[in-house]
């Protein structure tokens, strides 16, 4: 099959996506690339597969805080090495807390062990870089995310190596998070269109206390579940940053740099 | 790679999707898919792969209105074959123009060629079934899509064919609902997200004048785009079938029965 664009921009690359982790913010992600890309006609929008298969994944979380031995990076590696078998050249995985070197080295070295032609697209480099962009002065950067996203420090060494303070919340609070993502009673992953009102409160309050508590400078949403349920681009006069909003504009810019959006451009 | 699901269930039929037609149904079905699946955790979703290639596919109206003799059942054959080399056993496509004969047919052929396990579920039998069991003592179905679908009287022998009388509005009419569609000024392929309020309002004039003028008793979605800017289930007191609605609840019927929600526990 010959890919085959009607303007003569130059030929995008293929943008595969590792969903299921969980479904919905693999949706999302899709739903920002769409978004964030320039395109008035059907043949505009970029050369793009998701592919969500939640059943293959055992949880990450687990893995992480030592519940389970069993690493959900070699699946993830099967996902993404299908992707790259199929024709993507650019891989993005809507999934803070897999990005943990421990699942992700696993599982990129199964992609890389293709010798394909393909470039990953880290969620928490993207995050971190815009987040140094918006804060060139350096500041107090609120995180939230999993439980096994915190402790593991995904974002806080990124961060700070980036001359940035991660700021997160106590315990309690941040166990409370993890409700408001996981608990099948009422959490985002069980409840998502439409989410629940309370994790979307709980979500609300823990921004709330980095801002009025923690005094942070920005937020940012560190757990892909999160931007599916707070959608505020600011909240109490603070900006909030979505890690999935970010990547889907990485990932453009990695496929198609001139289909990428200016923020005047977006609207609603 | 073995699928692997954490509970008892039969081993869930992998659904591929053709997506691109345009992007935001792609994305819409797959939304659709997600909300109308029993899970309160990741794992209880059903594999699933949406392949959005835009940029391989002429415009399905032009080729059906004489306007180019580029069938693109070609290249839409070819990504069903792709979705099927990479796993899919279960096949839907979200663009009710593209089920035309003269389209499907060059692409179906592609697909069975492959000599794969593969079942496509077609969203013209889905919505008229659906219809069917709604009104089963007949009715007046007004139907809204484009011109070509409209044309090449997809829907309306369908519903013929089921003892239900097909209604559409005049010529002016549908050429408005046209350029809700596609113009690409102020059209749902345009502005999508958010959808443009001059597009939505002429869906919702047609709409109310088929309600109306032409005294419909169901109003039938016959565009995947047009849900995207009209998402209720009823107007003007008249029940509003969302072909692309029907076709999720179809796939996962055909991917695993057992997960598809009864309306009752749909919420919002």
């Amino acid at each position: 099959m010959i890919q085959r664009f009607f303007d003569h921009s130059p030929e995008p690359r293929t943008i595969g996506i590792v969903g299921g982790l969980g479904p919905y913010a693999g949706y999302d992600l899709v739903r920002k690339i769409f978004r964030w890309t320039r395109a008035s006609v059907d043949q505009d929008h970029l050369p793009l597969m998701l592919h969500s298969f939640p059943g293959w994944i055992p949880e990450r979380p687990a893995f992480l805080l030592g519940q389970t031995k069993e690493n959900p990076g070699e699946d993830i590696g099967g996902i993404m090495e299908q992707l790259a078998r199929s024709g993507a050249t650019v891989i993005g995985m809507p999934c803070n807390t897999a990005h943990s070197p421990r699942i992700l080295d696993v599982a990129l070295e199964r992609l890389y062990a293709t010798g394909l032609d393909v470039r990953f697209v880290s969620i928490i480099e993207s995050a971190v870089q815009h987040v140094c962009q918006l804060c060139p002065n350096g500041g107090r950067i609120g995180l939230m995310g999993t439980v096994a996203t915190l402790q593991t420090r995904l974002y806080q060494d990124a961060l700070e190596k980036a001359g940035l303070e991660p700021v997160i919340l106590g315990d309690e609070d941040c166990a409370l998070v993890q409700r408001a993502i996981s608990d099948p009673t009422f959490g985002v992953k069980a409840f998502s269109d439409p989410v629940s009102p309370a994790a979307r409160q709980i979500l609300l309050d823990a921004a709330r206390r980095l801002v009025e508590e923690k005094k942070v400078s920005t937020i940012l949403l560190g757990c892909t579940e999160i931007p599916v349920a707070v959608t505020e681009t600011s909240l109490w006069d603070t900006p909030v940053v979505d890690a999935t909003s970010v990547l889907a504009r990485e990932l453009i810019r990695a496929s198609c740099p001139e289909r990428l959006k200016a923020p005047f451009e977006i609207q609603g």
